[in-house]
């Protein structure tokens, strides 16, 4: 049972909400662009479905709405940025606005953030470079979720990496994806349907690869062993190993070069369950085009490069070959005209936030 | 059957064959670490194994070994490197310097590189920026030997990424990985044993996962259809896509950016077989710890983070959890103390071209 609601309706209801917070305008409206255009491009699991977690977070002193990002190193090209425990949006699009001016100026920026909380999307803020003229690149650590090549413990997070690429007759290249094989969202759809998870998804309590996805969510609930897998799968057969590999970079990038927190020290929860900051990190880049090769040369070469892949042979009975980003354009396009699908359980979750914030509930 | 050489008495050999083609003494001596040194890490596919294709491109005039790199945009904190066709090892070695240079100075470097050659291990560049004190990334694209997401045709590189960065107590982290599932050589041990490759490593000629081996190498050399599978196999459900996306994301920052060749592009191989440069295009990036964090705090951080992972329950019958580079370093210490083991093909390819280039062979 999926209700659809206009774009527009939904982000003016999302804003003041945040608004209740005694944000400025400007900020709750970053946070609410944030979550409806997740859904917009057909990632539920990051769109309005976590209002609960922010408003939560606001309320229990672990997320500081009124926080404002420092600066505690500023160069040229670098800075290196404390959240303050402040929403992740507004750290986040704080610290790519810082990205975009130094790329913009020298040719690169590059701004690692510690102290900040769950970022939305990766893909919002190398949107933002992408929009600037910028070749953007977003990541992000976060929650530990996923266990280690050999290992059962979840100590690494989802970790994504998002990079944002303009052409010219093409959409822009637009990656967004975890490093790990799934989102905990996916393991969560499988339980609901009862279904068995296709071998490499998850562990359970000692290790061992398995389908049963119920079993795995309780685990990672009582944090009795077990988690998602990283790319590539469990031990080395799929190379599991460069997944795993990929998260620890992405952590390097995001949690030890901001001098903050990284693996399972990222946790808006403590060992006996107690809220604390979340203390995630992110790291962003962005490239000016025109210092390496002139733009037009490189959009152009961009619509070939995606040409010669959506253009080569089709595997037997497959009816498309797609770039990264196409399908959540398509979707977004789709969302634009006919509204947004959310869930019954999240249309509910709304209201009970619109009623306790002293929001009208347009829906 | 396999001979163990020592590494130096190997060094010295290889150095001595570049030298024939009127490599500066530095320059040959650059070539020849680059493969000894995957040997020493125990990645033979891109060790000494290899000579025979650089000498055969030389011979032929697809790499020219004289050329010099020009730099053609040069900025504080970036530059755009045209190799003009010469022995991707030097070109890369000139431009990783470059990048140190910039970043040692700005705080970052981020250098491109077009109209390159095959340039062995990523791991090489970034280890030069792990020694420069600084945190090191290095990419290039490669011939294309990859299938996209739902294709049948090898249309992109293993398009390989490379990071270093050091620890105190621990071994520096050194992620040095492909992002295809596994490289050729894989297959070819396969092949070699009559094994069965497990399901998700590549595709036949018509897209279909399989498990022959032979068959699929057969395809690959005659163009036939069907290739190695990105990081994540076949279709969605291990998400394949993700791996595919990633080695876009690389030819985008090696190929594109560079102004370069990129996908199928990058081919010492015509459309008839004949030569022609192989174009290949990098992507090196060095950051000064130092301006995000200061180096003690990077380096205790990241011993702290390889020892949560490391240290972190094991599965079931597994007794290690790796961190990444730690194997090849064992490895590196192995070879280094009990000499460098090459097959019989490899040393009687290296005793052939001794004799052919008037090397002495000394073993």
């Amino acid at each position: 049972m999926a209700q659809t609601i206009n774009d527009e309706i939904l982000l003016q209801f999302i804003q003041q909400v945040f608004s209740t917070f005694d944000l400025t305008q400007r900020d709750a409206q970053i946070c609410a662009e944030n979550l409806v255009l997740a859904d917009l491009r057909g990632i539920p699991s990051h769109g309005v479905a976590r209002l609960k977690r922010y408003v939560d977070g606001m309320k229990n002193g672990t997320i500081l709405p009124l926080a404002r990002p420092r600066v505690i190193q500023d160069h040229p090209c670098t800075a290196a940025v404390d959240g303050c425990a402040g929403l992740g949006q507004i750290v986040g699009h704080f610290a790519s606005q810082l990205a975009i001016d130094k790329a913009s100026t020298s040719g690169v920026g590059v701004v690692t953030v510690r102290n900040s909380n769950h970022y939305g999307i990766a893909g919002y803020y190398s949107q933002m470079m992408l929009e600037a003229g910028l070749l953007g690149i977003s990541m992000t650590n976060s929650a530990p979720l996923v266990v280690p090549t050999f290992g059962r413990d979840m100590i690494i997070g989802t970790n994504p990496i998002s990079l944002t690429a303009p052409a010219k007759r093409n959409k822009p290249f637009f990656l967004d994806m975890a490093t790990s094989v799934v989102p905990r969202g996916k393991l969560e759809v499988y339980d609901r349907l009862g279904k068995t998870m296709p071998e490499g998804w998850a562990v359970d309590e000692l290790g061992r690869v398995t389908g049963d996805a119920a079993n795995v969510l309780k685990n990672m609930v009582a944090r009795a062993g077990g988690g998602i897998l990283p790319l590539g799968g469990a031990g080395e057969s799929l190379s599991g190993y460069k997944g795993y590999g990929l998260a620890v970079l992405v952590d390097i990038l995001c949690g030890v070069l901001s001098g903050g927190a990284y693996a399972d020290l990222v946790d808006s929860k403590g060992p006996q369950g107690e809220h604390q900051p979340a203390n995630v990190a992110h790291f962003f880049m962005a490239l000016k085009i025109e210092n390496f090769v002139d733009r037009n040369t490189f959009c152009e070469k961009m619509d070939d490069l995606i040409d010669r892949l959506k253009n080569s042979a089709r595997a037997k009975d497959e009816p498309r070959i797609f770039i990264h980003g196409e399908k959540e354009q398509e979707r977004y396009e789709k969302h634009k005209r006919e509204g947004v699908p959310l869930d019954d359980k999240t249309v509910q979750m709304l209201q009970t936030i619109g009623r306790e914030r002293g929001v009208t509930v347009p829906f």
